[in-house]
């Protein structure tokens, strides 16, 4: 039997400001609730307080919008210096339609706005992504080693994107240290000794999808620890979610 | 604090075959293993057994390819007879490439091979999606009040797909009954009383894909229940996961 799974927000992690120390924050803010954290653990971190720890914030006021950011922000109402983040961010716009700017970030991920997002910010500022998600969740990891005085959960950062012929929204994983992004079923027999072709689990994003489950939006949860993924923590930290993206010319799934 | 959230699997799960009650089959399993059913919970079901349950298995003896699926099986290296039930089962082939045949299906969702699946089902025949979801999720609703004597859990129906721009496969709701599709936080205040203007967020689709982690594939685990989602879960039936589907005239996210 497949072991069972159960996950907790970690009450208490206070706001987080850039320069901040967020693993000892939820640290802290863990070991305060009396949720120990353990290296057979999964630590989601919704990214916006690992941004805002990392000074990924924009003040409004200090951009110049450029022409072409002044144009779309013009078509859809919009206020041309949030624009021209967002265009900053992107690699590529994918789609500009209804007010969306649908963007492929420098990470290679396809989502709204590159990622830049609003809600939950300092007013006047924009949060953008990490710059590199992976490398950030490898940074938390090694710091709470340090913290914990031996091993530590693998780190998950988590972002929530539109997704495509589907309504809503999925939180997906856009850093990982020390959990495998997916678990390759492919080749591999099913319960009658058949071949699984298509089956290639997206483990990372699946976590990040319940971790989801277990925060409000409205309220400072930032930080979710799952236990029962055992089997897919690593004490490397591994590919990370880098590892998840479809480069664009393969894009065809399964 | 939002409610921690645990799932386990239902062990014991009988091999499903045509005209099975499938209800009663899990309702036993889980009584033989002490887990209680209660109308708080959500009990997410693989497709797979839904569809064999109601024999939506096709034997490949049976199937007569059209020209259309022999051009295509011969591109592809494939069963003429399998495209051929792909092909019948799709309103709309969107990319046919790589051995891959990307369709829209009569539910409207958008999947490799249109749902159809060679994966645990008895030798020669293929399975099919259910012929509508969310009745099946219903009914099984209904049979489960009747086995408990009052009220069931919400009953989620699941199956996994690929996904644009991103590796692997989540699982996601194709039927559902008691449980909300979809939160919507459009217009509602975050922490600091901004506007989260795109939060909406996909609950059943996250339901579904929490559910894929606490089984293996290659294991008789076709049943999944969830505490920790109450307020998600509502008495009526609701909507379904037909909510999820978004027209493809407006397919641009969020």
């Amino acid at each position: 039997v497949t072991p069972p799974l159960t996950a907790r927000a970690v009450p208490g992690v206070p706001e987080i400001a850039p320069g901040a120390d967020l693993a000892a924050a939820i640290y802290e803010a863990a070991r305060s609730s009396g949720i120990e954290l353990g290296p057979e653990q999964v630590l989601a971190i919704a990214h916006k307080v690992v941004s805002k720890a990392e000074g990924r914030l924009v003040r409004l006021a200090d951009v110049v919008p450029g022409a072409r950011a002044r144009e779309l922000a013009e078509r859809f109402g919009k206020d041309p210096r949030a624009v021209e983040v967002v265009l900053s961010e992107a690699v590529e716009i994918l789609r500009a339609e209804r007010g969306v700017l649908i963007a492929r970030t420098r990470h290679g991920f396809v989502c709204a706005n590159a990622g830049v997002d609003a809600s939950n910010a300092p007013e006047g500022t924009l949060v953008l992504l990490p710059e590199d998600p992976d490398a950030s969740a490898r940074r938390l990891r090694a710091r709470l080693v340090t913290l914990l005085g031996g091993e530590a959960p693998a780190v998950l950062v988590t972002d929530s994107f539109g997704r495509a012929w589907r309504h809503g929204q999925c939180e997906i994983a856009v850093g990982l240290a020390g959990l495998a992004p997916l678990d390759d079923w492919r080749g591999r027999r099913d319960s009658r000794g058949l071949e699984l072709r298509a089956t290639w689990i997206a483990v990372a994003d699946q976590a990040a999808a319940l971790a989801d489950l277990v925060r409000a939006k409205d309220s400072h949860e930032p930080a979710v620890v799952i236990d029962g993924l055992e089997r897919y923590v690593t004490p490397e930290d591994g590919p990370g979610a880098a590892a998840l993206v479809r480069a664009p010319q393969e894009d065809l799934f399964p």
